[in-house]
């Protein structure tokens, strides 16, 4: 048998506003796609979408920066109020220069600017280029929810990833990497299977949610919010439940940092 | 029209031995596989089989290690021979703990052991648990001959990467990465498109050669050496000429190392 992986982004998923059910326009994209759940598939939805369904807009007019706030902003030459609400969203700041803050993000992963998207993103009045979106404020549950509410209408098991773009040390460019995970092995333990002559054991941990957020990227990554939903069929591994926290490598075991 | 990304992991590709016909090992498993090449696929090479066809096979016996491949050995409890060939397959040690050795590769990218491959590898002769396998010697070449040679009898125009599965900074898990290129856009530069809203430029360059390795990876890493050809129909973006050299960050602009 040929092992084939097949991703479709769902077509046409209008732009999400907050309340809006995503779960609902997840089942009519699926339609429109005309796809079927089955068990073993995978859906890959952007933070992006849920955020903004959860709401989780913020108008910086709102906010009022701190000491440490001003500070940050003076050393990344950002606006105050933003480099409040990235302290806000931060566990701890790693790196600043001017345009960038590497932080690690209360979430345990790390990323720039605590993941806070100032593009396409518009709320309800105040000044339009002041409206900010903040990841999730815990993506594991969103993708949670989602899953049963999917499943709860197709009576299959499901995976969902809630995937966000981030930076590398070493390389350039962003890749597609999982912040949410729910019902998907995040961490794919392949230890103890021996190599083909059996002299030496593969000791090999894949991070297979971010591989799969990765693979996804290349669809939902084309359009500034026109595909931020895609499907995922054929996955070589059978799903179990998985969490976000598989993925964050102890600081204390940080070869890299 | 809905946006579909498939991936085919080409079906009964023999053991690869030094000396054979990659690019013709790939025609029949295309034939296998009831794929015929259309311009725009990709084809995506797991670093194993390129450096098996390349002969880049090496028995230990054969190496007579460095005072300084001797010091790497005691830091890393690794054998003596073994630390000497990570020594000269590297531009530069970053980071030695017992087992684990962090080297900017003489390719230009960081990773474990210098990619130094001490499984599912064996060679002519000597003790089988002698024999090392180490990454092509050019591989945006390699990738380069392929992409020649399977254009050659298709007329179509493909792209090629070779992948190697590397840890990362701060998370868990190994990923597909790409370490050669030919005829794919390795870094896409997305600068300068208006976000929905047109207030702000997206400013985003994307490792999309790694997204597609990334992708590749879940396939091709299931099995020991079974699935070392991935082929990928549908990236959304047009082919270019592209090289490894665009995913290597310049030390001067990394923040995160």
């Amino acid at each position: 048998m040929t092992a084939q992986l097949v991703l479709t982004a769902l077509p046409d998923i209008p732009l999400v506003k907050p309340g809006d059910d995503l779960a609902g326009l997840i089942q009519e994209g699926l339609s429109r796609a005309g796809l079927k759940l089955q068990t073993g598939d995978v859906l890959v939805v952007t933070s992006k979408v849920v955020s903004k369904a959860e709401g989780r807009l913020l108008n910086l007019a709102e906010v009022t920066p701190s000491p440490e706030g001003v500070r940050l902003a003076e050393q990344s030459a950002k606006d105050p109020r933003l480099a409040e609400v990235v302290l806000q969203e931060s566990r701890k700041i790693l790196r600043v220069r001017p345009g960038l803050v590497i932080v690690q993000h209360r979430l345990g992963f790390v990323c720039a600017n605590a993941g806070v998207d100032h593009s396409n993103v518009r709320g309800e009045g105040g000044q339009p280029e002041d409206w900010v979106l903040l990841l999730p404020l815990d993506p594991d549950a969103s993708a949670l929810r989602l899953k049963e509410r999917l499943e709860a209408e197709s009576r299959v098991s499901i995976g969902v990833l809630i995937i966000d773009s981030h930076g590398r040390a070493w390389r350039m460019g962003t890749v597609g990497v999982a912040i949410g995970v729910a019902g998907f092995p995040a961490l794919l333990n392949l230890r103890g299977q021996p190599d083909l002559f059996g002299y030496h054991l593969q000791v090999t941990e894949v991070g297979l949610a971010d591989e799969v957020a990765a693979a996804a990227s290349i669809l939902a990554g084309q359009a500034a919010e026109g595909l931020p939903v895609v499907h995922v069929r054929g996955l070589p591994y059978p799903l179990r439940p998985g969490k976000l926290a598989e993925l964050i490598r102890p600081e204390e075991q940080d070869l890299f940092g």
